[in-house]
């Protein structure tokens, strides 16, 4: 049985390119660990690192690099338009294969009080992981900033691990469990952004829409097009392949037809399965069908 | 680099279960090979495994196969309704990931050639491995099945490798290389099999249709159903979205919906990511895009 855990951090560092090549390395030298992907965002300031293996190797791999960056990140200079907390924002743990989220989140206690005791830094545990309901949302917990985190840590912002006293160099760190993330972009046939804005309105879980998405209307340049925007923040309650519905109806009732799918990054195994048996009207499709399923570490 | 080989050999035993239990254990018992699926079938007396491994791994678990079923099978009191020519009818090698065809292709040879020599069988090379444009397709080859076979040793049939005598009592073994195969069928929200067996000869290819496409319509007794079952031979040629489309389109022509698809056995990841991509319109979406693909042996 393979066993899989995804980690995701976000690092606040996306313009010293020697910096983030050293944060990369961290990561790659734990044996038994694979960097899957790697972004970096100069106007963020900002770089998400993707790396995936069994428990041991990716917590290994997520202390690295947290040493790493405490050692190369100052938050009493960092400037970026992204919001954060800390020189390593938020790191989320992901069940990829042969665990659970149960087993996420243990790994995000244990894995975050192991965090706060080494570094003497204040750590909150969010999305399943979290210990109080109104540190679900990354957004909540992250809304003072690193520059208002010092003055909240003794009444709303005390620490679920660690001091509550701010790590002056690197902020606080927000570890957590989730589903596998998914973004995924709709470009339509039309350059009003007035449709795609409409549309990731109704589709949006905070308006009312498909629950665990997150959408935007964004204005593409080159060519203009309107795109629909989306953060799938658990396929097990809508899955791509419901989203791309939604949209298309959506767009072809305002008269504009869909052009493409645009995925960012990667995506898990049984989200694209889901999108196979959604297609093809297969019942009972499991990934144990697809003859590579078997030959997965 | 995952090297993986698929073999999927035929073996003319579907009613001894004792047999086919011994048959399993001798693929099972070679290291490195994973026996993924296997089915017999009574009225064809019949079964097929299918296996995957590294070229090693594979060519070792197809020849403990054949020592096996040679010592277990006896073609001269073998009855059953598949065309067959001997006792380990057909070995197919498949090139799933990190191999290319015409390695298959001499794998294929190589293994056909050592079978020859150390059983003094007939051995016939087909599909991408066929040596003679008239052995490229089976049924061509089968034709005089085992009882027609001796007589014809000499003219039409001399073998490709081995002795141009029948092996009495295993026959003659039929060995090639060739793409993944999907049994893919289609349930029609009708009884009326006309409709499926219209529908099954606009889009096979052998009356003009689809390329790579063998397709049949059956009548299904419970509930009363028209299904269209159909082999893809090649999903680069026509890809399961594409079979979808068409025989969904006819059907709904027919005033018929379509009511669901059945995938029979296994199928390659790139079969299914074709049809993700199909139905969200991405662009270039290759297997890395997929997590677990970085964890692929």
């Amino acid at each position: 049985m393979p066993r899989l855990v995804e980690c995701v951090p976000n690092v606040s560092e996306g313009r010293r390119r020697d910096v983030i090549d050293r944060l990369a390395k961290a990561i790659r030298g734990v044996p038994g660990v694979r960097l899957l992907d790697q972004t970096s965002d100069v106007d963020h300031n900002r770089s998400v690192f993707t790396f995936a293996g069994d428990a041991d190797a990716v917590t290994a791999a997520a202390h690295a690099l947290i040493t790493s960056a405490l050692g190369e990140i100052d938050m009493r200079t960092h400037k970026g338009e992204h919001p954060r907390l800390g020189a390593v924002d938020v790191v989320p743990f992901v069940p990829l294969a042969g665990v659970t989220m149960e087993e996420c989140v243990a790994i995000a206690h244990a894995f975050g009080h192991e965090v706060a005791a080494r570094h003497q830094i204040p750590v909150y545990f969010y999305a399943r992981a979290a210990m109080r309901p109104e540190r679900i949302r990354l957004p909540d917990i992250r809304k003072p900033q690193y520059e208002g985190l010092a003055e909240l840590l003794a009444t709303t912002h005390v620490p679920d691990a660690g001091p509550a006293v701010l790590h002056a160099k690197a902020g606080a760190i927000v570890i957590g469990a989730r589903p596998p993330l998914i973004a995924f972009n709709i470009e339509l046939d039309t350059p009003d952004v007035k449709i795609a804005k409409r549309i990731a309105k109704e589709i949006r879980e905070s308006s009312g829409g498909l629950p665990s998405v997150q959408a935007l209307g964004f204005e593409l340049t080159d060519p203009p097009r309107a795109q629909v925007s989306m953060n799938l923040l658990d396929t097990t309650q809508t899955s791509l392949a419901t989203v791309w519905r939604e949209v298309e109806r959506r767009a072809n009732d305002a008269g504009v037809s869909v052009l493409r799918g645009e995925l960012i990054g990667l995506l898990p195994l049984d989200a694209a399965l889901q999108v196979t048996a959604d297609a093809l009207k297969l019942e009972n499709f499991e990934r144990s069908r697809v003859i590579e399923s078997h030959f997965l570490e």
